[in-house]
């Protein structure tokens, strides 16, 4: 067995994890989609790596910084997924002469510095709004879109490169049905958009995919590529949502466990906001942060569903426990915990530890 | 002003920082306290060695590697108020050759294995349970705690100090009614323990104090020390609560401005869970994740107190505004905003800046 150490530390099931990799990547080829995985949940060349074997070339990242980071680990082809951000303009330029690079338009305030810009070669999406109502062009205001296309297209430096989307509220979903409306509609969304503008701009292409859509809808006509990012390690939200199993969650916390209350059945551990992040979802009619288990010789038990993480704070959690866990667990053991939200206990714990191996994954450090 | 970069910052007031600082040293000497601040929420050298120069000599942190990296920072009095993690017995003996070291045992389970060790000079509070139920030692079962005193009084390393205790319910009050009650239960819980344990044990002490009864109540009767560590920042949490007016608050984050949606007053800035953590509080009706307003040329105006964080991805922030706001703003622009809660923030971000000099503040690294 791996040793989880004296500190809370991520494990990852380097298994489980490829399994999800090969299973999205199957996926995609049988469809005819380009698989362009979001790195913001791994943050790992490592996991890149892993990626790489399995002929996936190109990959989205959250922020320019994670952007450099992937273009030092010999990533060729990257698009930020994230709202243009002029201040961060020198930054962009210089990585622009070493990859393919791609930045995404969400609104047209956003569009004008960029156009004032002529010192970097860009692949420009525009980005659409699906539902989710963060942030995107409004489908319905094709006036916009078009002129946006416009401008970008007199740019001598520019290339539009299509749609770019993000069904962010299929997270809200708790049922099939639900996720295939979402997916309905946003593929309509972007279809119609492609059927408008195609003819004027023939390499355009339709990019959407969170997590949730990919992992559980079958029909992608008209869609070019899928960005899906949790799916790698998936976490309990996705299991909440349905759109993995629990069997295929491929990281958990693995926290020391400090202190034991009888009279409540409560399990204290060291392992808090700070590594888990503060994200909870409904359980059951309870607000929880994780899933507690146990740890095995190779991983972890399929948790019980009755004991949860019921709060935390900074370093503390607490384990609102079933009678079984509660026994057979110790002072100083650990209690390993499928997260809320992989990609934020991730980011917050910069590392991970391969359970089959006790390999630490490279990621990228904070800034 | 600042320069407040292209990336998400942490900005700090140091006039606003220190006044909170010497506002709380006051009434702990008015009152005869020891003040034993929290330096979980700044983690850092320099705004320890501020509260150095208000003749602070005492600290509390949170964890261990907390406790070495102030140790390192030259603090020789330091209580981990944390429960006790045998799994770090090394760390901890090692820290207890060089410091005068405080560990918290918080029930009989993690009382045992300590017990078990020769090899550390420790001294050992009692967490006592105060009505936030996370952890520590049943008041209302005496026989319990005298049984634990009774074992560590035995034993040649330790030092029973005394009882500790944290009344984090006093986070769900709104109202100064609330906090004086809560105080008021906390203070006879545990001055109820003093008189029954000081016969035999003259030198235990009485060590409460979170920040909003630590910032709102004046009667400390019975009370040895206080240990608050958020009202050195303050957050918008502790606004709400009552704890701080707007202007004591001493971070904020800067976030650069990356998208505008006029059909909605929406801005869209980069500064999501990564930066702010997903911490949020019911502001007016709406679940929140922080107070945004403008930077001025020294600090930042006072928020509008109608526009807010309204939601928050993983480095996405989206800020319903004022029109009057919205119009102030433009892309590549920055928007401070007040946290919901500082301790999270700092964490995460892992440096400051402060605002009157330039100065990055150091700050413990993440492990």
């Amino acid at each position: 067995m791996v040793d989880p150490g004296n500190k809370p530390v991520v494990l990852l099931d380097e298994t489980k994890c490829k399994r999800n990799l090969l299973r999205m990547a199957t996926k995609a080829q049988k469809l005819g989609l380009t698989l362009r995985p979001h790195f913001k949940t791994h943050q790992s060349a490592d996991v890149g790596q892993w990626c790489r074997e399995l002929d996936i070339q190109k990959c989205t990242v959250s922020s320019v910084m994670m952007a450099g980071y992937f273009a030092k680990c010999g990533w060729k082809d990257i698009t930020i997924a994230f709202p243009f951000n002029i201040l961060e303009w020198e930054d962009i330029k210089a990585l622009a002469q070493r990859v393919q690079l791609q930045v995404t338009i969400t609104s047209m305030e956003t569009l004008h510095p960029l156009l004032e810009r002529t010192d970097a070669r860009l692949g420009v999406f525009l980005k659409i709004e699906l539902g989710t109502f963060r942030t995107g062009f409004d489908p319905d205001n094709p006036a916009q879109i078009s002129e946006a296309i416009r401008l970008l297209s007199q740019h001598s430096k520019y290339t539009f490169r299509g749609f770019l989307g993000h069904a962010g509220h299929s997270y809200d979903c708790r049922s099939p049905e639900c996720i295939q409306h979402v997916h309905n509609e946003s593929r309509n969304i972007l279809t119609s958009l492609k059927e408008r503008f195609i003819e004027a701009h023939k390499d355009l292409i339709l990019s959407p995919g969170d997590t949730p859509t990919c992992s559980m809808a079958d029909d992608w006509d008209g869609i070019d590529e899928i960005r899906p990012g949790n799916f790698v390690y998936y976490d309990v939200t996705q299991y909440v949502i349905g759109a993995c199993g629990l069997d295929d969650i491929a990281v958990a916390l693995a926290a020391p466990v400090v202190a034991k209350h009888p009279e409540r059945n409560t399990i204290i551990v060291y392992g808090g906001g700070i590594h888990l992040s503060k994200d909870r979802i409904m359980w059951r009619g309870h607000m929880i942060y994780g899933l507690p288990t146990l740890l095995t010789e190779s991983a972890w038990e399929v948790p019980d569903l009755e004991s949860f993480v019921s709060g935390i704070s900074q370093e503390h959690g607490v384990i609102q426990a079933t009678a079984k866990l509660y026994e057979k667990v110790s002072v100083g053991d650990h209690i390993a915990i499928l997260p809320v939200h992989s990609c934020m206990m991730c980011d917050l714990m910069k590392s991970v530890k391969v359970l089959q191996t006790g390999t630490v994954l490279q990621m990228m450090t904070t800034y």
